[in-house]
């Protein structure tokens, strides 16, 4: 924990109507202000202190103006803290709980939510399969990089911790990018014995690559071009492949005689850099994974592909339509399972994980900083330097 | 069964040293001729004698001369008849058994078989995955729209029925399009309940439909414009729709209250026509698909997409990369299945609901004739003409 | 429907304060008593005005008094009608929705509901898994053979069903019968193309058969001795056999080419009888199972085993301690699945399944009776007199 | 390599018809006698040179005369060496080529072996489901414990691993003890994040928990009363549970917050001993499973039941009927596995873990020996003194 002269949450105090927050102010630009205290408005609702959210790769893409977010929108969608209020239907959480919520708001009987798909809710943001805390688009629910936070169908959206402070920086990344580079090797369906190749060394590829291993995969190969990253990946066992120095295809199949591996997973999505130059190449990860997988072999695709991407590099791409390898695909026999994680299928799991011991997600942590620090963060963060790579904001004391 | 003075077999005579099958000459041509009797290779082959070889409409890419096949090559993938010699390795089968054969050639012991993925066995096409009798490219096995067929593998690749000659146009099928089209199902995960829009009604997509109500889906809607084929879709318990008249996409939401269908399957593939022109428009089927089936649905792919199409309307098709809606696709969570059959991994359950007397897939045998009707059946089934829509060929009386 | 002088529904009423319903008085008697009506005590509540509600096979287990049932109990676990009153954490119900709810009362949110296991719900029935309404030890949730029914997690335990008054006697069967018996098919993992062995022709005996021919089972083999059963089994497509007429395990194993069924349901439970003579045997259904199911097979078991039953024949059997074959079914490799039927699992997909004209499971109902015969009803169905194998009770008319 | 002066095999030498073999000669003796050598029977058949053929604790069962084991048998199911001779139909296998064989025998082409229940091949053995080597009423093949061994159905049953000597005393426990607790865990659905109870720390139950942990199990409690074995256990991760020192259900209950656990493996069997006393009660074990693992859990039980018992406790036992809590699994609606693994269905990707040096199963491998000290290894590792837990014996030098 780096910081120390923070306040203490004054949440208690009957006269607070007022909580500081992470504010959207406009591209390139937030600032820590004060926004109306969050309040019960469902009888499933709680109000939780927050004492830990992280940034998100994906608040990048609103920070960086390139998303219809408005500004006054309060971001922060990985969200972990204590229970203060809870609504008159609330049966399974009381004042106190230590608590971790998915980035996905969930109702928990919709269709998709009993199918397990809770990142699709039907019922949470009308006419769209699926919600999230402050993200544009996703819902009416405020984000959590703020003192408080309201939870909706509390009982199914909680999922309880130990109470105290301990392993704070490793339970923070169940709201999203542990179970989501889990979710890749769920889509990849990964089994044990099996050898994998990760795109992308990021926080979700590296999540990815470390569920593979304790999975059970014999082999998992992580394809980056930063050295930091590369590290961190044959640190947790994983093989790094740097594409910079030769075609990352052409590595791993030298490296499985040939054959290519069992399963491969995208986490980088529709942002891909060309392996040879600075451009984007919207698909170009998605056709070398194909290349990379043998047949018969599963793709997982947690990495982000978008129906409208207004800064894509020609009209196709623009509406989300990339010239992808289907002939290949389809020679090969391949599965391919894509969508943002269903939090909710897997938290569990790996909160035990945690809790025994067996897994330590928080090594890729590189920040963490008291709220207000937000600002310079999300600038270092957006610029990549001084090694953010994921930041961890503590909104008040977890204690 | 339509044929009369067709010659018994003469396979029995022993100095015969020749058998007729059909052959490629040249572009829209085929004939009847006589080539080499097949014979035992290796301890583990049998000889069949044919009594039933359908034709398939991918014997139409090579008919057609849009593939590498050259003049010479003995056509046939779809076939059934009675075992007439064994191999000194073979221990399952004996003189006089009736069988039918998947179209995939397999080992049955490669990692690939082992894992039920015979339709990529890795011992039979050596530097592929996959192989197949009398087809370009899928190594070196003669076709069986011939008096006899050498079977490889035999053990393994022979699916015994009962004896006689009873349900040969149902157990023909069990070579390749009841299985393929189950496949799609398979594929797509159709389960019991729910609701999966088929687009194509050919062989394969009525089989994919019939298929998925045996499993016990709600509701399949079928999506074609060809009047007799809509009218077979009806006929089986599906929900014709005819795109020439709308929207196919529109229309199946309507039906659906606006939601989609929970899977889909792709029965046309590459050659898929614009829904408003007569031009080809490689992608337009799958991205209807993607349209179609809900967020949180499954793709099932067994329409063919090639790698390399040199008749692609465009440089990319032409290396089987088409513009693929993955945008929406990743934004509604799909998983989408490729790849062609894997005949061996249905066939016998499939065979088991013919005996039972619970299927009737022959619905879609158009026109059963004798071997040396082929050249008009290939000219009359390519031009689609006289309701040519499923031949099978009968080499020799079942009798 | 078969009454007519039925008073309708008074629960719009201000005054009234009392409803009718099924009253457990003592062994052999049920009256149809006042009671108060059920009023909403937790925001996720719902109250139903019943229009169907059926008798099942266990109901007769407390009428019997072989339970720790108390007089005064209200009776009924299978409950289908019209949202009356909805608490204000309810999210997708409005007055005038026509539901029909599970059997089991679940939360949603436990551990277990979120599995799908909603029949063993954590929450609702503090410090036992699994809830219901109307039953002993399983929670304080009144009955449904009532006019009105308080229903809990309402979001959750409410299916919805088409309005008006359609397919009522087929969808009244969603809360119990038709998903068990489908459970059963779940458990046994009973796929396409496979043959199947029921023991027991009553009403779950039958959905299982039934539900086994819907899911593309080959062949269905429905064991009993009652004439009436074995022509229903037959009527639905199944092969009935006899077992007073010989041993049901030789005359399967005969009609399989001695290899038995692939799976196998036991639908009977431990109140099974011995085949040659009249005493209860308890585990002679699941030992038979074991002989009757190939190596490799499946065994489900939808039929009841208790842990305590103080009529059992001998000391171990009143612990729920019966002598198994474990050692044959070890040697065949079998597997076994349990335990009560989770229906919010399949409630919604067997409810498509009726809307789309593809099920009608009420052709087990035997009789459809106003309320105010239920004390007769429970007497002819106790004692199978007269047909009554299924009864559905219409408390108020469904318009 | 404990051994030095052995000698080199001789099987190059055409006059050798001789090889050494160890033969059981009566209860509690074996002698390393000269046998025939195996000769190629068949055209799929290999000869193979062992280098390595482990003891298994099931041998001692006809050690001890418990079985219908006639004198003259050559014990050996757990094979290792490297291939000698081909028959004219193997393809994928070469004189060189080091290869571990599957206890079961198997074909490869029947029902179960396609279906992956290669340990229930319907070929190798007529009239029964499954077959081993050198085991009583489990076919005719000879068994490993030789110089040299036939391997039939080759291609199907022969594993290949990497050229050398390396990794020897891994690699053997692919041939069963390995797989044999991996399919524990397979038969309960271990998944990443769970909790698990595994009975008995003999070698399969230690592979059992080891293959937990490898699939990612959060914990693994396991139980036994043999300080050796729980010294062992502790080492990999797992939690010792000493049922020596109190009820072994109540301890996991207590560390378990009186939930229980979320899977159970049985890998005790039918000779288990009750907890307090020094007699054998047979489903003590299977018992205590149920009471052990929470409801809706499930039950994998790889340890051996039979269903004729000579030396049973009384009348139902020996005819392999235990008592077993069916009322309580019913009530908890678990689900329960049972059989001999299929070792095809895991031992590549097992091999593939050890390669990646992910498993080092070997950690249980007490002793190496050469072949003719066998008859000394059988006895202590009978009386399981000196620390004779698994004992793999190398009749030729692996080089």
């Amino acid at each position: 924990m780096l910081f120390r002269h923070h306040r203490r949450s004054s949440a208690t105090d009957a006269e607070v109507i007022q909580v500081k927050a992470v504010v959207y102010e406009k591209p390139y630009s937030v600032a820590v202000r004060d926004v109306d205290d969050p309040r019960i408005e469902h009888p499933n609702d709680v109000i939780v202190r927050i004492t830990s959210s992280a940034i998100c790769g994906s608040d990048l893409h609103m920070y960086e103006g390139r998303t219809a977010a408005e500004p006054g929108i309060v971001f922060g969608h990985e969200n972990l803290g204590v229970v203060e209020e809870t609504g008159s239907g609330v049966v399974s959480l009381a004042k106190g709980d230590r608590v971790v919520m998915p980035f996905n708001v969930a109702c928990g009987f919709c269709k998709n939510c009993l199918a397990g798909d809770t990142g699709f809710c039907l019922t949470v943001n009308p006419g769209f399969a699926g919600g999230a805390y402050g993200y544009v688009a996703m819902g009416p629910y405020r984000g959590g990089q703020a003192e408080r936070l309201r939870v909706p169908f509390a009982d199914f959206n909680c999922l309880k911790l130990p109470q105290g402070e301990e392993l704070e920086s490793d339970f923070i990344l169940l709201a999203d990018i542990f179970p989501t580079g889990y979710h890749g090797c769920e889509l990849a369906e990964v089994s044990p014995g099996e050898s994998v190749a990760v795109f992308g060394a990021g926080p979700v590829g590296l999540m990815s690559a470390y569920s593979a291993l304790l999975r059970g995969a014999a082999t998992a190969f992580v394809v980056d071009r930063v050295p930091e990253r590369l590290a961190k990946a044959e640190e947790i066992g994983a093989i790094p492949i740097d594409f910079s120095k030769a075609d990352p295809v052409r590595q791993i199949l030298d490296r499985t005689g040939g054959e290519g591996t069992d399963k491969g997973i995208d986490a980088v999505g529709y942002q891909a850099q060309a392996h040879d130059a600075g451009h984007e190449e919207p698909a170009s990860v998605l056709n070398s994974l194909v290349d990379t997988v043998r047949p018969t072999g599963r793709l997982g695709v947690p990495g982000l592909y978008v129906p409208s991407d207004p800064g894509g590099p020609d009209e196709h791409a623009k509406h989300g339509q990339l010239l992808v390898s289907i002939g290949r695909m389809f020679e090969k026999g391949q599965r391919m399972g894509t969508g943002q994680c269903n939090v909710k299928s897997y938290n569990r799991q790996l909160r035990d994980l945690i809790i025994a011991g067996r897994a330590r997600p928080s090594f890729v942590v590189s920040h963490e900083l008291p709220l207000d620090q937000a600002p310079l963060a999300y600038e270092k963060f957006d610029k990549r330097v001084e090694g953010y790579t994921k930041v961890v904001l503590h909104p008040v004391l977890a204690a």
